[in-house]
């Protein structure tokens, strides 16, 4: 029975199921001698049976050599200006001290967007000038923390946000430098960008409402505006959308020179890699120089200094870092029926799925998938990975070839699991959320502890007695 | 500037946008003398309080009355047709040593699908004889655990599962029931359900293949066959797709007989419940009886006896009897360009979002709200509730009419969070998740803890340091 019918358009029969494609594996990748996967110099092998699986492998070397290469690409690019230019790390794709230490250690900033996020770069030790902090809706506490910790820039999302931080600072007898976020209009997706005048989403100002958001600002004595920012949205692969927001922004930008300066631009991040191999994210240097440029030749045409330039790439940073791995539990050829005849496809379970990598429910995000414990011998096999949860929709990795003789006991790797997953993990049937562990030249370390049954269950006080209460009363 | 070009077509302007409609509150919801929201006695206001926000709040009594309903509607509807049913609480909808409690109370068993669930029932003193457990890709120490507990029934799962299931009881000398797991082609969703020849998903055998699972399992001393296993989808309104399938698996059910008995048929949960006003789920008695007339039906024109029903529902136990509080941080009115121009809608940003109910993001689930402090003056406006994280797709609320008044300091209350918000929920942006609070004539207590940034912190190992080792040496 035909399988090829099941497949989608863009994946191809490969020559050999084995293979590590270079798009989407770390640099590090290869196969040992006995035909094992080796990241960052330890073995898959190895890997799993230390820290069991499922596990995340990020590979430090290759988080710290993106971050540099981003930062060289930015400041290099500025540079040919005359410029500078900063990058923040977005702490969203996924923070823990350990990689923010990677990413100040490469001279990058780091972006955080709550009250948590700002507790590890904090505990990172990271310089709080170099923090800025996001949000549609940070709480008193958070702004109160932020504003304590004496964190770079504070970037305002609402009106009521400008009050309330100006309430705040005034109490603290403190000062605070703020960003205005622009909601641009411009909506950038992998492959297209939309722009209307007005975007329907929670985050930001309409430019005419940015603009009386700065002016008022600019009346607040503790609060400093320092420029403009602005975020299209995520895994995205041309510069198009980058420079339609930009050039928007930009004019906005200059209005507001003529009440004051505006020495920064910040443009956000959301630059895309590749989770298949059909992916083709532009390399960062040519990003760097497509967005840079069109914003220099913006302000040459106005005749006004090119601004510092800021960007907080989160995805492209970690996300091609990252090796999850996990062991075959069952395989199933399934028989499905298709325009040209019943069609089969291989659904291997894996002891994972949605609650270590949401993005393929979430988002309905390609992955591809290898055998990482040796190569395998059997002709490609179109294969669907599944997970382990009590749900249809739980899919690792929904179209990929893998050698046909894949077998229980087998562990499979999925590449480019650095960004979106331990974040976005949940313990959904009571599965306990793996460990993250870095590795650097062979040498690996948690860096995020695994989860048991039991930390579930010590949340679980329902056998505790005596703790009912009249709602009303007492402390809860 | 009108809003109402925004509202989807199935969402009216409510006459009082404080009302709470009965189709989507437990039923001891309604307001106090001072407008607050009450939910099983206690005030919304005190509870958000002394728990703080967000906070699930779960309605034991609604939990125990639906759970005692629907084995009533289900045994009352067999017992017409002389035949006998059971109900087990299918854990997946969220499963707490509490939860778990209340339904047995009610005589139901519990389905659970992971040594993590199977550990929170038995904690909770579940009888293992009424225990179920399901899943694709049970690991072995989980079917070991099972077998050694002693539950009722392991639902089989595919081929390679039978045989390491029979040399898990061989190795521990026992013996086990077991279900087999029948994709039967049909699909249900909520308004329509698909049938094909094989449905394409990772669960169970096709019918031609379950024939031979059942006579190989029936070849194995150490496995009873206690007959086929069904389940088709879930939030499902009407009976066709339960009927469809029904008749699909009792036509094999009747060939099985040829080779042994065949005491069971469980035909799985998935019960639809009222998440918005428009949504109008039959009442449970009325699908009970739907559904067994027609296996009874079926079972008569063959003239095979009634096999025992067992049903797993879990949203519709658990899911109408939850409430969530949230606190409202701000309010942005944003335009939005229509083909009748420009229109108005209202971003009302709480402080939680996607980490707690992960339900919008992951299936664009609509729900309601309603202010929970207090009720608002302002005429109705159209607004999104959206939640606090860096993230354009968090959305509480994607559609409802709120007092045009609703202003940050507002509890916002949203009905029908009792199942699948608590299990998906993750720390996105470092968010802790939020406790769960059990109320019963107004006595509150905490049944699952609510973390604290501390919690997450301390699984975050990066600053230990000496703990790198060369992978391949040591223990992990
Ligand atoms: C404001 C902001 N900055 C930066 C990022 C990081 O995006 P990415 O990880 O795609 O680079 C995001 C992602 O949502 C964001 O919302
Ligand atoms: C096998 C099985 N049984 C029962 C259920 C419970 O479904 P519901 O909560 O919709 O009743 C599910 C849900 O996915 C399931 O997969």
């Amino acid at each position: 029975m035909s399988s090829s019918a099941l497949a989608p358009e863009w994946l191809t029969t490969p020559a050999d199921p084995n293979d590590l494609a270079p798009a989407v594996w770390p640099e590090s990748a290869h196969r040992d001698a006995q035909g094992a996967l080796v990241v960052a110099g330890a073995s898959a092998v190895d890997l799993a049976q230390h820290y069991g699986t499922p596990v995340l492998v990020i590979d430090e070397d290759a988080v710290r050599a993106r971050a540099v290469e981003t930062l060289r690409a930015f400041a290099d690019a500025a540079a040919r200006h005359g410029g500078t230019a900063r990058v923040y790390y977005a702490g969203k794709a996924f923070l823990s001290t350990a990689i923010a230490r990677w990413v100040v250690d490469a001279g990058l900033g780091v972006d955080v967007c709550s009250g948590g996020e700002l507790a590890v770069a904090l505990a990172a030790g990271v310089d709080p000038a170099r923090i800025g902090f996001h949000g549609n809706n940070k709480r008193v506490w958070e702004l109160e923390r932020a504003v304590t910790a004496g964190v770079g820039t504070i970037v305002v999302d609402s009106e009521i946000e400008i009050e309330r931080l100006a309430a705040i600072v005034e109490r603290l007898d403190a000062e605070q430098s703020v960003l205005v976020r622009v909601n641009s209009g411009v909506h950038a997706e992998t492959h297209h960008f939309l722009a209307t005048a007005h975007e329907d989403q929670k985050f930001g100002f309409a430019l005419d409402a940015a603009e009386r958001a700065v002016a008022r600002i600019r009346e607040l004595p503790r609060l400093r505006f320092a420029g403009l920012h602005c975020h299209i949205g995520s895994q995205i692969f041309g510069v198009a959308g980058f420079r339609e927001s930009a050039s928007r922004v930009i004019e906005l930008h200059e209005r507001l020179r003529a009440g004051g300066e505006v020495p920064l631009l910040n443009l956000g991040g959301g630059f895309g890699i590749a989770y298949t191999r059909v992916d083709d994210p532009s390399p960062i240097a040519a990003l760097a120089d497509g967005i840079v440029d069109v914003v220099a030749a913006e302000c040459q045409a106005r005749g006004i200094p090119l601004p510092v330039l800021a960007f907080e790439p989160g995805r492209s940073i970690v996300g091609p870092a990252g090796v999850t791995l996990y062991e075959v539990g069952t395989v199933k050829p399934v028989t499905v029926q298709t325009e040209s005849g019943d069609a089969q496809r291989l659904y291997v379970s894996v002891d994972g799925g949605m609650s270590d990598n949401a993005r393929p429910a979430l988002y309905g995000a390609q992955y591809s998938a290898r055998l990482a414990s040796r190569e395998g011998t059997g002709a490609p096999a179109l294969a669907r990975v599944v997970g382990l949860h009590c749900e249809s929709g739980d899919i690792v990795v929904d179209h990929e070839y893998l050698p046909g003789d894949v077998t229980p006991g087998d562990l499979l790797a999925v590449p480019a699991t650095g960004a979106y997953t331990a974040p976005l993990a949940s313990n959904y049937n009571h599965i306990p959320r793996p460990p993250v562990v870095a590795v650097s030249r062979g040498v690996a370390r948690v860096i995020v502890r695994g989860e048991t049954i039991e930390d579930l269950l010590a949340r679980d006080t329902g056998l505790d007695s005596g703790t009912g209460r009249p709602a009303g009363e007492g402390e809860g």
